[in-house]
C-alpha cells in the first residue's frame, strides 16, 4: 500500500494515554506517526508535519481550542479527551458546517469490549423482563456507579421503554438500605470496589428459565488502542461529527 | 384487541415440550389455544378448530407429513421438531412456492439467550484476535461439544475469515492430550460435564488488555417458551420459509 | 452391613422438603425409611416404628413440641425447620442435659455448597484487604440481602476483626444512593433479583494484584439432600446439641 | 515494637521478582531491608548486614549453593526459586539436621489466592461427585495445563480417593478429540489461551442440584508479595524444612 499510509499527529503525546497512542500508531503498518505534540509545543507542528488525522488526549480545558484549530486547518480529529457536554458538541457541529468534507470523531470510551457490551445490552434488552448491571472496579475509583454502567443502564431503559416492557419483576418487601443497588432510569446498578480489580462490568438479563450475561474485563489501558486505531482509520472516510465508537463499528 | 387474537393449534400436545407450549399459549393474552393434537388425533382437528398457526413439537419421522398437511390447508407453521437437513428444507420450500402468502418458521433452538449469544458472538468475532468457547452441561449429556457450541464456533470462524483475521495466537509447545480442547473450524471448544449443571455456554473473546464474555445459562425448558410465542407472532406476517429464530428477531 | 442400617423417621413427610427427604432416605443404601409422619398422624408412630433418627421439616409453631417428644423418647433428631432463636436453642440444651448420650442437630442451611462457601470465606477473610458479597436470586424473593449472605458477611467481619484488619479500602467520594450496596457488619452486600435465576452467591476477596471468588449456585431443593443424609449419619455418633452443618463436616 | 524488626536480605535483588521483594520489604513496617545481593555480589554481604532471613529469587543453577551458605551461616531462608525436585529437598533436610533451630521455607507458589484455592479444593472434593478444572492464561504461555492446575487436580484426586468416591459421572459417548479436556489423575482439566488474559483458574464442583466454584484471578506479580512477607514472618518461628505456603497459613 505504498503512498496510502495515513499520517497521524498526536496531541497530548507526553501524557500516559498519548504515549500509548504514539506507540500503537508506530506499530501499525498502515499508519505513520508524523507529530508528537505536547503542552509546550505549537499546534502548527501538526500542519507542518502534514498530518491527515489528529488524535487528542489532552484536557477538557484545552480540547476545544485544539479542535477549532484542527477544523480551521482541515485536519480530521479523533478525540478521547472527556468533558463533551451537549453544548460543546453543538459548537463543534457549527464549526464543521463550514467544512462539509471534514470528519471529527469524539469517543467517550475507546474500549471495544465496552462498546460492544453496550450495543449487545441494547439489542438484548427488549427480550427479557429482568435486567441488572454489576460493575466492579479497583478500590481507588471515586465515583459509583461508573460512567459506562450508568450509560449502559440508560440504553437498556430506553430499549425497554421502546418495546413497551413493564418494570422488572421484584418481590422485595424487606431490604437493608442499599442492598438492591442504585436505580439509573429504573435499571438496578451495583458497584463493587475491590483491591486487585481493574475495570469490569456484567450486564445480566433474565427471563423464564434462562439468563444471558455480557461481561467485559479491562485490565490495561492498552485495551483502548485497537479502538483508537479503528477510529483513525474510520474518520478518514467520514464527514461531520460522529460521537461514540459504536457508530463507526458498523455492527 | 378484540377479534385479533391469533388462533393456535399444537401438534405433539401430549409431549413434554408440547404441553409447555399449550400452557404458554393459554397464558398469553394475544393468543388463543384452539387445538391440542397428539399422536392418536386427526390432523383435520386443526382445520376444524380454525387454527391460524400450528406449532409442531413431534418427531422427525412424522414432521414432514404434518408440515405438508399444514401447507396444503393454508395453516402457518412454527416447527421445533429436529432433523431438518438441507434436503428437507428444499422440500418445504417447494411446497411453499405454490402458496406465496403462507409462512413457515423452522427453529433449531428456541432459547432467546442461545440465539442472542450466537448473534453477538458473530458480531464481536472480527474485533478480537482470540476466541474460545466453554460449554458446560449436566453429566448425562451424550455428545461433546454441544450442537450449539459447535454451531457458534462455525459462526465465529466464518466471521474471522471474512475479516481476514490470522489464526488466534497460541504459544503452547507442550500440552497434555486434550488440554487445549477440540478444534471446530479452528476455534477451540471446551466441554465441561458436571452433576448439578443444566445447560450453559461461555464465548470468550480476548485482545490487547481486555476480554469480552458472552454467557448463556439455561435452567429449564420453560426457557424455550418466549421464543416459541415470538415465533407464533412473527410467522403471521411472513411469507415463505424462515429458518432460525435469529432471522425473526430483527436484531 | 446387615443390621447396621440407620432407621429414619420423617416428620413433615407430606411437605415438599419432607417428601424429598423420604425419597433420598429411600435411595440411600445405608438408611431405612421406617416412618412418614405428617400433620394428622401421631408422633408415637415414630416410636412404634423403631426409628433411630427423626428428620423434622415441619413448621416453627410445632417444631419445639416435636423436639421435646423426640428427646423424651430417646430419638435422635436432625432439624431443618427454621425459627431457632437463641432462647429456643437454650431450651433444647436444657432438655438434652437430662439425656447425655442423645444427639440433636439443628441446621439453618443444608446445602453443602453454602456451608462450604461460608467456611472458605471465613478462612480466606484475614488474607485480603477487600471483601464484598454479591447474592443473586429469583425475582420472587422477599428479603434482601439473603439470610445466607448476611450470615456470611458477619463471619467475614468477625475474621477480619480477629486478624486486626483495617476497613476495606474505598475511595468512593460520589455515589448514587444504593450503588455501593448494603453494609452488614462493615461488609458490602449487593442483592440482584432476576427472573430466570434460582439462588446464587459470590464472595469476592481482593488484594494486591489478585482476587479470589467463591461462588455457590443452587438450582434445586434436591441440593439439600446430601446435607440431610450427612446430618443423619453424623448425629448417630454425637451427644448434645450441634447447630450448623459446618460443625459436622470436619473440615 | 522497637528492636523487634526482622532484618531481611534479598538474593536476586536485581531480578524482576527480587526487585519487587525489596520494595515490599521496604514498605512493611515490621521488616527492615538490610542487604540487596545480586549475581556479582558476595554472599557474605548477607552475614555482614546481620540478616535474620534471606529471601531467594535467583536461578535453579545457583539456589542450592545459596541455601547451603545460608544454613552454614545460621540464616533463615524463604525460597521462591523453582526447581526443587524431591532429591533437592532431601539434601536441604540433611543440611538442616545439623541446625535444629533453623527454619527454611521453600514455596512453589506465593500467590495466596492460588494456595487458598488449592486448599479449598482439597477440602471440598469429597463432598461432590463431579469436579473439573478450567485454567485460563494469556496466549504466550508454553505449557498446558498450568502447573498449578495439574497440582490442584492431583490434590482433588487424592481427596476423592481417600473418601472412596467413584469416578465422576460422565455419559459422553460421542466426543470430538480434546473436547473433554486433559485427564490429570482422573480429573478433567481444560486450558484456555486468550489474548488479554493473565492467569486465572476455576475449580468446579457439582452435585445434586448445586455447584461450587472456586476462582482465582492473578493480574500482577505484585500478587506474590503478601505471600512472601507472610513467609518471612512465619519462618522466624519455625524449625526445619517447610514446603509450600499452605503449610504456614494455619488454615
Amino acid at each position: 500500500m505504498v503512498g496510502t499510509s495515513v499520517r497521524v499527529g498526536v496531541l497530548g503525546a507526553g501524557g500516559r494515554m498519548g504515549a500509548e497512542v504514539c506507540d500503537a500508531v508506530d506499530a501499525a503498518p498502515d499508519l505513520t506517526l508524523v507529530a508528537r505534540v505536547d503542552i509546550d509545543d505549537s499546534l502548527s507542528d501538526l500542519v507542518d508535519a502534514g498530518a491527515d488525522v489528529v488524535v487528542d488526549f489532552t484536557h477538557p480545558d484545552v480540547v476545544m481550542d485544539n479542535l477549532r484549530f484542527c477544523v480551521e486547518h482541515d485536519l480530521r480529529a479523533v478525540v478521547g479527551t472527556s468533558g463533551f457536554a451537549p453544548e460543546r458538541l453543538e459548537t463543534v457541529r457549527g464549526w464543521l458546517s463550514a467544512k462539509p468534507s471534514l470528519g471529527v470523531l469524539i469517543v467517550p470510551n475507546f474500549a471495544l469490549g465496552a462498546v460492544l457490551s453496550m450495543k449487545f445490552a441494547q439489542l438484548a434488552a427488549r427480550f427479557y423482563p429482568s435486567a441488572e448491571i454489576i460493575e466492579l472496579h479497583h478500590a481507588g475509583k471515586a465515583d459509583a456507579p461508573s460512567g459506562t454502567a450508568a450509560h449502559t443502564a440508560s440504553l437498556i431503559a430506553a430499549a425497554r421503554a421502546e418495546a413497551g416492557l413493564d418494570k422488572a419483576p421484584d418481590a422485595t418487601t424487606s431490604a437493608l438500605e442499599g442492598a438492591r443497588g442504585a436505580l439509573v432510569d429504573d435499571v438496578r446498578v451495583h458497584s463493587v470496589r475491590l483491591a486487585g480489580l481493574v475495570a469490569h462490568q456484567e450486564v445480566l438479563f433474565g427471563g423464564e428459565g434462562e439468563t444471558l450475561t455480557i461481561r467485559h474485563d479491562s485490565l490495561d489501558r492498552k485495551s483502548f488502542m485497537p479502538g483508537v486505531l479503528l477510529g483513525v482509520r474510520e474518520v478518514m472516510g467520514r464527514q461531520g461529527l460522529t460521537v461514540g465508537l459504536e457508530n463507526v463499528l458498523s455492527l
